[in-house]
This record gives C-alpha cells, structure tokens and sequence, in this order.
C-alpha cells in the first residue's frame, strides 16, 4: 500500500475501504506519512466529501489512535452534550447542573475556546480557585459523589485528531463536512459517554453558515453515533446573534448563574432546557421532551440546579459564594458603550461581529498562546428585532486597558444593522438516532 | 499576505493575482512556506484549475526563479523542440540534425527519463565516449561551430518547477492541465529557445490519455509561449502504440541513424518531417510546411543530416563511426522473444505495457538512482493493424541477464490484442501561436 496511490483514489472520487484509511492516518500518527501528503489527501477530501462508512470507518481509526476515557466507574447511563461553537454559548455552565439535578452523571471534558467562540473550561476559570486539571481517578470519583464534573482533557486523546486538526488549521481544509464529523465523534466517544446529545449551531456567528450544511454535519454525526452503538441526537440552533446577552468568560459564569436562579434571558433559558432535555430522555429519566422540560424546569425553580453547579464549583476547589454573589468574578476596569447611531428595529446583531469585538477587548484567544482576561466581554443592552431610540445604549464593552475597550468598540460597531427583523425560531429541528427528522 | 488565504482562495474557485502566486512560490523556493501548505494549494488547483492569466503568471514566476541561458552568441533564430513524452520517442536525434542542416542552430537542452518513457540524454549516452554534461561555453561554442549540441541541462534553471514537481510526484498533483503547462513552458523559456515546437503526444503511451486533454494542454502552452513573445507551435500527435519499432537507449540511436540514413520505419520519418518542418519554417527557413518537409528529406537523401549527427557525436566526445556501423552500440545478451498466439489483425500494441517492459529489461529507471542496461530494449516486428500468423515473431526483448529478459517478456505479452482495428492518423492536429488550429 502507497500513500500516493490512497490519495489518487480520493482525488479520483473512489471510495476508500477502511485499511487504506487506517494505513494513512496511523502512518501519519507515527511520523512515517508527511505532512504534505495528508495535505493534499483532506484537500482532496474537500472536493470528493466521503461516504458515510468512509466517514465511520475514519471515526474509529481516529478513536483507536489514544486513550479512551473508562467511565464504567460511574453508575448510570452517562450522557454528553457538545457544542459546534457560538458566541456566548454557556449552555454547558447551565446544563450540566440541571441534568445532574435529574440525578444523570454529567462527566465532562471541555475544551479551551481559540477564535471567536470561547471555551467552557475558560469560562469556569474565572471563577476564584476553580481547578480545571483533575486527575482521571478524581474526575471520576467527584461524579460518583456529587454527579457532576467539567474539566479539560485528561489522558492522550485522540492524537489522530490532533495532528490533523493542526494541519487542516494551515492548510484551508477544516472545512470539510466529514472531516469535521469525524473530528468531533472520535473526541466524543473517547470522553466516555454512552449517548451523545449534540448542538449543531447554525448562522453568522457559527461555523456552519447555512441551515443545510448544519443538517447534513448532524446527520453524518449522528449516523456515527449510531454506526458506534453510541445514541446521538443533533439539535440545530440559531447562532445568528449572541446567545444570551454576555460574552465573555466571567459575565458568562454570571449569566449562566443567573439563568439557574430563574432570572437570566429567556432564549438561553430555552435552548438550555431543550438540550438538558434531550440529555435526561436519552438517559430514561423523562418520558418525552416536554416531560423531560417540565422537569428540569423545576430544577431551576427550587434551586436544585444551582446548588449542583456550587457543588460542582466547591468540588473543584473554587469558591462557591459567586452562585450567590457573583460580584467575586472579574470584571473589566474600563467600560465602553455602543450608543443607537439611529432609531429603528434592530435587524442584526452580528455574532461573529460580537465574537470578534469580546475577542479583542481580551476574552479570547487568536493563538494558542495568547492569553485571556478574564473579566473582558461584551453585556448587550438589546437584541435583534427590539426597536430602540437614537443615542440608546446598545452594549457595554469591558476590558482591562482603554486601547483593548475601543479597539473592540470599533469591531462591535460592524455589528449592528437596522430595518426589517423576520423573527427566526431559536431551534430550526433536531436529528435522531432513528432517522426521525424534524425541522422547524 | 498569508499562504492560507492563497490557497482558500484558490479552494473556493476564485481567481489569483499575480503577487497572490508570487508570494507562494517565491516563499516555497525559499523554505519560508512549507510543502504541507504547497500541496494543499496544488490539489486545489488540480480540482479549480487556473485561468490563462494565472498559468502564465505561474510560469513567469517559475521562469524567474533561476538561471536562464543566454544563446544570443549564436547567431540566427534559435529554435526549441519539446515532446510530453512517448515510448520509442527518439524524434529528437532525427530532428536536431535534420534542422540543423538546413542552418537553423539547434541547442539543446534535454532530460533524463524516468519510469516507462526514456530520455534524449540517456540515449545519446549509449553511444561509446559520448558526453552529455557541457559547460554552457562549450555549449554555445559547439553550436557556433557545427550549428548543434543535445547536452543535458546545465546552470540552475527553474529551482522552482524542480521543487513543485517533486512535491506534485508525491501528492498525485501531476495531473493538472495548468501545473504541467506552466512547468514544461518555464522551463524551456529558461532555456533561451525564440521559437518552440511541442509534441504533445496522446494515447496509451503517453501522459495525455485523451485528445481532448492533449489540445487543451498544446493550447495552453501554446498561449503562455505567445504571452512570453516566444511564437510556440503544437503538434498533437499519436502515441498508442510505440514510435518506430525500437525502445530502448542504443536500440534507439541505431533506429534515428537508420531514419537519417533514408531507411527506418515509415511513421517515425513523417512525424520527424512534421516537426523539423516546423521549426525551420518558425524559424524563417521555409514559406510553409510543404516545402519545409520537402527540403528536410532532401537532407535526408543526401546525408547531410546523418552527417550533422557524426558532427555532433564527434564535438562532444563520441565515436562517430557509429552512424555508418551501429554494431559498436552496446547490445544486450540475452534475447527472449514473443511470438503470435493466434493468427488474425494486431489491433492493440499497447505503448504503456511496451514501455514498462523496455523498463523492465533495464532500459529505463523507476527511480532517479536507478541504473540503465544501455544495451537492454525491445525491438518490435509488427505493429498495429499488421495480419499475423499464430506463431509469427512479434517482438524480441534484449536485456543483460535471462531474468529481466524474462521479466519484460511477461509484461510485453500483455502488450498485444487481436481484432479489428480502426487506422488511425499519426498527427490528430496542430495549435500555433496565431490561435490558428487544424484538426485532422
């Protein structure tokens, strides 16, 4: 077998049968394959796509090339949620309590955010003494006490995955439905869980852009899920503007918070019970999806939800008064407002725009080595489709140098527009494991 | 300026500038832009192709690169033949002599050959004392003198096309219209020629497998010759099966002495006609193809160009002995032999498998480090659309050991086929400078 030869078959639009597949990742795994042949094969890819075993086979290659997470350790059925990545998505600060409080172990291993989205585990440490890195032994132990961890990654993990990440960064091949499926199951199924609930988000400030594009990235992940005996369930979201009405690692912590204690914006409160929802079906603890919201509303009524989240904080040595106070976190010395340059309905609100801007007032990382303020971001004052004055406040930008809050004023000005708003529902549809499609 | 964007560029269908490709290049040239980035480009570029202005922006970079040679010491208009390549394709040896005896100076650089096709210098290099590697003084001084040298490349021309084409060998991004145009166009503009005849050749034998490819490709080089103010002219011609009835490296020099010597097969006489016909009429030496062809033969029948050739041999160290005695080339010593299996019409002598058979019995390298058996090759008996009897000889094979003799030999047998057959022409058209284009 040539490496040469899998790449032309690719070219040529054949189908690759799994040994060709396995023979080119794990020979890139072990340094026998070069980089400048891997990157001609996903550019290849790019154009010819995969077929859905191709896909699998893939999935499973990559899977096998680290350690798998054995969470046999926990009783119960362990259901994990994962995200494609928006701007100011906390729904794991807010899920993953409500579910817990549903008695479902919630294990999860999180990523750091790069670019214009921000990463849950950047996110929890803002929170005073919060530590990410937890031992296996302990991340385990902490779900058998308390029912609810959230950490980085522990172990070696799909390596495949990222060596192959790291190429298609630089070589304009991320863009790939099945490359990007695969990526994301082999992380997945290496986490551990036994069924998957994903959140496929679509729109300005999301990777996927169109509605269509999102549907088929869910259906060949879910059709992994399902090829890997793993139950998945892909819900499609709007990301067009904001989710909630912070961006930023602290001011989401906050926001999160305030969601559980009953207050907070009613879209994130909604998109946060339909996922957690999905989470305690999957899991037998609900019978059906408006059951199972009923349900987990009632866990942020009586409070349930955000004494695991304080659990999960104190657990993790962080400070748990901020479920109470969350005047502890950091915040922003220096403030700057986006003003309404016109009176009108409000027809955008950009989310890459905003991702941007909380970007570059500190809250995100564009390289790997960069480092985070964590009280930088963004607090919208409005949202799309609400009708505002000239001179109203549109959004506060935070920051721990004037130059950083006006750099990223300048960037969150682009992300406003004004004329007619077509409300857009918040979910578009969902896919399930038994093909059942529905969609809005 | 980022490599990335260049290549997303080019990904997603959209047209380079000329900096765009520059930056590229010039920064692979350099070591400032990995291979990992270069064959991502190049696979895109084989699924988006480039615009004509993109291929000769291309080939003007490459151009630009390296050293390029100087003829203007040589008086008169210097004038540049090229094939794609053919099994049996020993066109130059007759041509450059045939061209240079009507006083048009032929200096020319030429390869070594690699995989089923040969090359001119490997030829050339069987005949005893020959010496292919020249000074560029003694080049140029040679053609002043006796009006030809065949030497192989000297200087650094075009470090950049070397580069590219080694990384496109090992990627499976050889195959692009544009990529091989601008590779084989920057190349001989390096090589100073005014004027260039190409012989894109097409069919089994060949690189170009359909006609279609074939035009496509003469017009592009045809168009980047014209972009360079160098007047380039394209024969598409026929390379189903072998040119002649000799492959192989001494087989071939006594085949092209046979032809200059008014004897030799019919095909390899007209196609050389056709294109030295070409070059002494670009070069102001004839009115029109006719008369051109007319004057060549007539070199032919008074030995002037067979005497041109000993001319040669003799500037650059040969022994000339050998146009008029071709026993004094190497031959190889053990003979095994292919006979009829059945009586009927020979309708396939296919020119890949004869090729890769001559390989076989040592006359060509699979690798660059390969050595050559100069004696080793194959003499064919019959050619296609020829009536033979079950038993009839078809071919013999020359090698210096009974092994690759008998190697080559089952290779060979899968050469041939039995059935109808349909004749077709030797030259399918032409494409010129003046977009002029006929086709047979």
């Amino acid at each position: 077998m040539r490496a040469y030869d899998i790449i032309a078959k690719k070219r040529d639009g054949l189908v690759l049968n799994e040994s060709e597949l396995k023979y080119l990742i794990d020979g890139y795994v072990q340094g026998v394959i070069p980089d400048y042949q891997i990157s001609a094969f996903t550019m290849a890819v790019f154009f010819q796509g995969m077929t859905n075993d191709e896909t699998a086979s893939l999935t499973k290659i990559m899977l096998e090339s680290g350690d798998k997470v054995d969470l046999s350790g926990i009783p119960g059925v362990k259901v994990d949620k994962h995200s494609t990545g928006g701007v100011g998505d906390k729904l794991s600060l807010i899920v993953g309590p409500l579910v817990a409080a549903a008695g479902i172990p919630v294990a999860k291993m999180s990523g750091r955010g790069l670019g214009h989205t921000g990463g849950t585990i950047d996110k929890l440490s803002s929170i005073p003494g919060f530590q990410v890195q937890l031992s296996t032994d302990r991340f385990i132990k902490q779900v058998r006490e308390i029912g609810l961890a959230i950490v980085g990654q522990t172990g070696n993990l799909v390596p495949a995955d990222k060596k192959l990440y790291a190429l298609r960064d630089v070589t304009a091949t991320v863009e790939s439905l099945p490359l990007i499926a695969s990526s994301i199951m082999s992380k997945k199924l290496a986490s551990g869980a036994e069924k998957i609930v994903l959140d496929v988000k679509v729109g300005s400030g999301a990777f996927m852009k169109s509605k269509d594009d999102a549907f088929q990235l869910a259906r060949a992940m879910v059709r992994i899920g399902q090829d890997m005996n793993r139950e998945t369930v892909a819900v499609i979201s709007n990301m067009d503007e904001p989710l909630g009405n912070m961006v930023g690692n602290a001011l989401e912590v906050e926001e999160a918070i305030e969601v559980l204690s009953g207050r907070g914006p009613e879209d994130l409160r909604n998109i946060s019970l339909e996922l957690g929802a999905w989470m305690i079906t999957l899991a037998g603890a609900a019978f059906g999806i408006d059951e199972a919201k009923e349900k987990l509303a009632s866990f942020i009524d009586d409070k349930s939800g955000l004494n695991k989240l304080a659990a999960m904080i104190r657990a993790q040595g962080g400070d748990d008064h901020v479920v109470s106070d969350t005047s502890i976190l950091p915040q922003g010395k220096y403030v700057s407002r986006v003003y309404a340059p016109q009176s009108g309905v409000l027809s955008e609100v950009n989310a890459h725009q905003v991702g941007l801007a909380a970007m570059t007032a500190g809250a995100g990382r564009s390289t790997k080595e960069d480092n985070i303020d964590m009280g930088a971001g963004i607090k919208l004052a409005a949202k799309m489709g609400q009708k505002v004055k000239k001179g109203e406040l549109l959004a506060e930008v935070y920051a721990e140098s004037t130059e950083k809050a006006q750099a990223a004023l300048n960037i969150l000005e682009q992300a406003y527009a004004f004329g007619e708003y077509k409300e857009q529902p918040m979910i578009f549809g969902t896919v399930t494991s038994r093909d059942n499609e529905s969609s809005a």
